[in-house]
């Protein structure tokens, strides 16, 4: 299993690379590289040796639990690969790429008639997949278990069910209220001093950096070559400081997990992380309800103060925290406020089930989108280039994961509030800049565990409870209650 | 082929990654993928189809030229690494690890006893190596092969026996003229001005920044990963600027060859480098016959001025490029000049082959090199460190490649001198900063060709005579005999 990791970890390598420090002229050759190392990969996890030991181990009752969790879960993994032959393998994988040249120039030309034929038969080949891997309720579970293991359409549903009940509303109550000022974060920020200010806040929530580095690509995103070295990398804008800050914050935070799970478990589940929702749940606590709190901006704003005194010498620490919690429906979900945001992938799940259950067409999806985001947002999308088209995930084949960020948020929400029910003077150390009780938190109760408790188990021997999106709301209403005064 | 040369691509990234970016901490465990990456690499490369197609295709007439090349030079690589098990394999790997690790400790705490039964046990392996690969009449034969095909020990002796004797007395000669001034290259040379300088060099000799990219290591080396994305790297130091200037040209001409490299024979030999010493021929020419010149500085000293206008105030171009060329005998091979480093080569060299034929043994080595520093250097060593310690390639396992360091300028001179008789401007060209008909020469003489013709073939081709040491010699006595007045 160390060996297929090493394999698995060299793909993250080279797409690390790919995404950071590539020349251009290098992506033809890379991408085949990546493809060829993948095909290893997965001639390595469905070895039938592999599936004999597997088998033996099963019934090895000599094992201790965290033996046998590594071999139930591997088998799981081997069991599910076994499924694909290497042909639907290499059609899915020709089917993506094609399908991600087509959306780049869909998006391009604002055009997406050229989409969609290989969307059409992308998402035909993902309903393939979905009775290849089985499920019991709904297509869309197969789709959804391979993000978050267990999450279904139905519990969603439900879910998102008390979302448009009770967000809807409270952000139609904001929208009325007097609205916060952020004009600030749009001045000239320059770069370095920007670049300089974001590692200080890396430094200062626990990142190891003889463990990991920062570089910038266009999107931002976290990567683990092994627990001992994982990456985060961040966007910076001059013109608009926040974004730096909340994607350094935000993958600073899965960086973390990764950097918490057991070195000496590499290549077994157990050094895994749990779900994408999880993976989430780390990165916006850190993001949300560290990084967008009074406490955190009463150390760190006579930082960025000092970094950027002209630009923000008539700003107080309370503007920018208001700033930082601005609540504004918007066309486009990586730009969204913590609470719109939810909106953006309610859409998402709505879309995504009907179109696995076959109540929408693919050609359908520019109508639906503009219809849905009038409904939710009450806003009007000017172009698919800003409405279906934004997002890359689709053609990449990735349905069912955009759900894991909102389960993740609730997660945060829930994990948070019980830090600080543990931990009375979470919030004054926030204020003192001392993460590290914090952060020791955060690695005893997930980060340690690898994938030994799935995500319920794991929410419940936290909190005590499942995922319970009433800390969410609860933390919504006092927080922004507060700044927008309702 | 291909997809065994995505493997190996794919080590090159992860070990490009280990000296560039990686954090301390992730050394262990890249160790471990890029060990198991080889092991694929090896599984690949030595499958039992690959030698029947081959088999096949060797007898196959309807190939063109150029195919035959691919098939004839793959058979001969299937063929020899069919003869290494892969307990001899991993045998080597191990040894090589370990000799590596007591190296390391062995010149940090300036004591050749840590690291001399490593290295007694690394020998032995690698005479075995010998018996293995084959070899005429010395073993050492079989070492040189690797890097150079067709190199011998006879071959060089011959070579090295006219370095000794029109080197030595000429070097003598000079130390005995009026040295060169280069004081001002150890002023304070700032590092973020140094590396802007050292991207104009490479743009003016034609690097492709779009298919390559230059990055900070503590060594400088090129890598490539196809021929559309080649990398260098190069060192900076704050109190030499000649430094990163060296390594910056030389690496640059490495990066270069990379690039001419046919991307159409993407995973065949047609698309890789002939030897190590072509390799030499490429980066030398382009540090050592176009660097050094007086016509380059000619072009680069008002630019390296404009960058550093207090250092640089009362120097004039012509001061510059003979500082370029001071020579002067030293202990370290990496920073000799462009005659004493032929030396520090020759000693590898005796060293190694009386290794190989057992004239010596392990623990003889730092007495033996002392020795032949005083002898050919004129230099007392003060350390093993700064002695027999100094260069990390024995424990690495590499015999007999350094030979081709030295082949490549006797190399590199030669096709330069032909270059210039078959471009009269080729000095006015340089001297006003464009490289683009030198480029195209190198491209279409070299580089075009992959390892279509051996070192010896090309040479007789480009040149229409072997490899002849002494046009290396009339460019230094013309060149050195100016400077110092001789």
């Amino acid at each position: 299993m160390q060996k297929t990791a090493d394999v698995g970890y060299s793909i993250a390598v080279l797409s690390w690379d790919q995404e950071t420090y590539m020349p251009e002229k290098g992506a033809e050759f890379r991408a085949q590289q990546i493809s060829t190392l993948s095909g290893v990969f997965h001639k390595m996890i469905t070895d039938d040796t592999l599936g004999k030991w597997l088998e033996e181990l099963s019934k090895d009752n000599s094992l201790n639990e965290k033996q046998k969790k590594n071999v139930e879960l591997t088998k799981e993994t081997y069991d599910k690969q076994k499924k694909f032959t290497t042909e639907f393998v290499e059609l899915m994988s020709k089917t993506v790429s094609e399908c991600f040249q087509a959306w780049q120039s869909a998006k391009e030309k604002n055009d997406f008639s050229i989409y969609q034929p290989k969307l059409e038969k992308l998402v035909e080949l993902k309903k393939q997949e979905c009775e290849i891997l089985g499920y019991k309720d709904h297509p869309y579970d197969a789709q959804l278990n391979e993000y978050e293991k267990g999450a279904t359409a139905k519990d969603l549903e439900k879910l998102f069910v008390d979302v448009r009940k009770e967000l809807v509303p409270f952000v139609q109550k904001i929208k009325q209220a007097k609205q916060v000022e952020d004009s600030f974060f749009y001045k000239t920020y320059d770069k370095d001093k920007q670049w300089s200010f974001g590692l200080d806040l890396l430094k200062q929530m626990g990142y190891d950096f003889d463990a990991g580095r920062q570089d910038r690509s266009s999107h931002p995103f976290t990567t683990s070559f092994n627990p001992l070295d994982v990456r985060v990398t961040t966007r910076v804008s001059e013109n608009d400081i926040s974004e730096m800050i909340w994607s350094c914050i935000h993958e600073g935070g899965h960086g973390l997990y990764e950097q918490g799970l057991p070195a000496e478990e590499y290549g077994l589940p157990l050094s895994e992380a749990i779900s994408l929702g999880i993976h989430e749940s780390q990165s916006r606590l850190w993001e949300n309800n560290v990084g967008r709190s009074l406490a955190y901006w009463k150390k760190n704003f006579p930082i960025v103060q000092f970094y950027f005194p002209d630009q923000l010498k008539d700003v107080k620490a309370e503007d920018f925290y208001k700033a930082m919690n601005k609540v504004e429906p918007s066309l486009i979900r990586t730009s969204a406020d913590e609470l719109t945001y939810h909106f953006h992938v309610m859409i998402r799940f709505e879309i995504e089930k009907a179109l696995f259950e076959g109540t929408i067409k693919v050609a359908d999806l520019p109508a639906y989108w503009n219809a849905k985001y009038k409904e939710y947002l009450g806003v009007d999308v000017p172009s698919d280039t800003k409405g279906v088209l934004q997002d890359i995930h689709w053609s990449h084949g990735s349905f069912g994961y955009f759900p894991t960020y909102s389960i993740g948020s609730f997660y945060a929400a829930q994990f948070f509030d019980k830090a600080k029910k543990e931990n009375p003077s979470l919030t004054t150390e926030i204020e003192k800049g001392e993460m590290k009780n914090l952060l020791k938190w955060l690695r005893e109760k997930v980060h340690i565990h690898g994938r030994f408790y799935t995500a319920s188990e794991l929410c419940e021997k936290i909190t005590g409870e499942k995922l319970n999106f009433a800390y969410f709301m609860n933390y919504a209403k006092e927080k922004y209650g507060e700044i927008y005064e309702l």
